[in-house]
């Protein structure tokens, strides 16, 4: 309790974080949860991760906070709510990690949380105590989820939420397997707004894989893509090559092109991989 | 939750809320508003709403309004431009009531709220001191609503501001009618980012008006939808159907799939409702 | 006026204010920045202008910050990434002017800033102690424009980020020329939410150009706009028009309607303008 008071002490002296992923687009349900959030937790610092995760995407919302949550500073609580289910059976859930706290549905959308972080408690949201008095059966983000990270921000002890659970959602990586034709498969996770291809694999993934590391040889419908350059500019404009993103996943790009459009890619497409230890070859057939 | 609700007081420090709604879209408008605002109230905490309120729809942007500044903490100000007249004769107003203040052109975004609340004051913004130096006549946003707020919120006692008036735009509700056909009908007031369709009538507004509470039978589009559930995931996948909204209107959702693409249906589209006493149908004719 | 304040000097509290124009869109990239700035800054103001530039279009970012950056308070930082050289050569740089802070790349982005303000310093950034310990090569704009302008809103002295530089991208000002038929002419540079059509020219310029002010004469797309009017409502619905914009630009408008979608025009379009000392004719031709 002590400690839990010091925490508090010390997280409220520096302004507690609090950061929204949802499906809900732009308009009034973020601002309700935000108003919810900031009638219990007045000193809350608001981030809005992004809205515009596609509806129902739990994967797409899963991969934007584990692009996302590493850079906030210990201690911040991030809400996720992409959650078809909500009405239903399916728990609320808090995760906390050596640094970072996480509210929302257990639906996957922390999977990739737990295979990156050590996970100290998950806890499942059952104390009435901390919800608004009437909560919806089709808004929980407003009404369970925004209350559960306002009050976990001021410091209300973990225990008090619920009972610990063991049989959450899993740990799950983003989708990458081995074919047989010796290549790596793994999908478009995402297109940004440059229309730059963000895949499901990594350099690591890939070093492991092959095990050894080399040159990206991406195949994508039916085309390939054979060079590979560290940063945009270094192409010509139009080019299609691959390089690793920011994110620290392959990404396949044109400089001031849309590499999506000219691929006629979207996400979800499979994507194919193979590792060179030669420097790739000049030319793309 | 005593401890949790000591830490709460202790952390609540003057830090004014502001939201903002408007029709301006992304970009600079907005963001000049927002320079405008901190320039004066430095510690200011602003919360967007949306500024994807459709170009001059004063009706979305007073519903808009509607859903979300209940869940505010008391004396936020809320600030809503949607404002086709503007530079016109049409008046700025403050509108204090019991727990909030609203900052806008008289233009009716407020009629809703004069519905809800109890008004305590209704001033016609005339004082000059509270404005830029210089108000553009395309603006006001900006150069009135954005000072005159922050004004507000640093304390600012409303008689400075201008005369109190009572000849305002006049409370409104939702557009309801009972028709010849003993339906009730109503209009699409929003659809959602889901295509989930958000109708002006309310249960309640329905059980007055029918005498009777019962169970939802809408007509739209020459289309009946005769299930109504408490939650989407009750429905099957695609299964049109009526549930009680967030927002605590009708709605008429399909599972996962988008109930407007579905059914044709846009904004302003007109709506009619049955109740029935006894449990609905079981088929969808 | 004193009262208020005093009330204002109370709550202005320390809370640097860093504001945000990017390219990026709607997503992660921007949240990993603020992540990036809070941790550092923990009590930061951050405000969104907007993250909609159209991809790599330096200008429209350039433009957009001219637009904003002047209503916010002194000492703010304002950070713009709009930078398709992101990894070559092209220096990061620290803008310091009287009363502002500019972070981003050295590519233009500034250059109208340069051209309004008295500059005090340019920095080039190079230190690499005020960056994140590994760069990604595609974006700066997280690990360092963001860390640098949080450093520097912690108050971090100038000549720490790196040496001052002379030879940066210089200033400019909005293209605008005088043409063989003795007509200005400018470009669109912008088109807005409403529809209304930004132009590159400002009264001032015209004034100074034609060596009188008088009544603007557009003429865009083979179309003539003869009338002029101070607010929108002033015209007729669907009446062609134009005004001195809310940014200190002539604007071409259509009340309630897209002027844009009317006439055809979209951001880069020509635009030719005559300045008429007798009162502009009554009737579009």
């Amino acid at each position: 309790m002590q400690e839990a008071e010091k925490a508090q002490k010390k997280v409220t002296v520096e302004r507690p974080i609090i950061t929204l992923i949802t499906d809900f687009g732009e308009g009034y349900y973020v601002a309700a949860m935000k108003g919810v959030i900031l009638d219990i937790c007045r000193s809350a610092c608001l981030v809005d991760i992004t809205h515009d995760i596609r509806s129902h995407d739990v994967l797409e919302g899963a991969f934007t906070l584990l692009c996302t949550y590493p850079y906030f500073p210990p201690k911040s609580v991030h809400i996720a709510v992409v959650d078809p289910g909500v009405g239903s059976e399916r728990r609320g859930i808090i995760v906390a990690t050596q640094d970072h706290y996480f509210v929302g549905p257990d639906n996957g959308v922390f999977s990739f949380v737990y295979n990156r972080e050590s996970v100290k408690r998950v806890i499942s949201i059952e104390s009435q105590t901390y919800l608004r008095g009437t909560v919806s059966p089709t808004f929980h983000g407003r009404d369970a989820f925004s209350p559960v990270a306002a009050w976990l921000a001021l410091g209300t002890p973990l225990e008090k939420f619920g009972e610990e659970i063991e049989d959450y959602s899993g740990a799950t990586v983003l989708p990458v397997q081995k074919m047989e034709n010796d290549r790596l498969e793994g999908m478009v996770i995402h297109v940004d707004k440059f229309g730059n291809i963000i895949t499901s694999i990594s350099p690591e993934t890939a070093a492991e894989q092959f095990g050894h590391s080399g040159s990206p040889k991406f195949f994508v419908k039916g085309q390939e893509i054979t060079h590979s350059y560290s940063y945009y500019a270094e192409a010509a404009p139009g080019e299609i090559f691959a390089l690793i993103g920011s994110s620290g996943y392959y990404e396949i790009a044109a400089h001031k092109s849309r590499a999506a459009d000219i691929l006629g890619v979207e996400r979800g497409e499979k994507v194919q991989l193979e590792l060179h230890t030669e420097a790739p070859a000049t030319s793309t057939t």
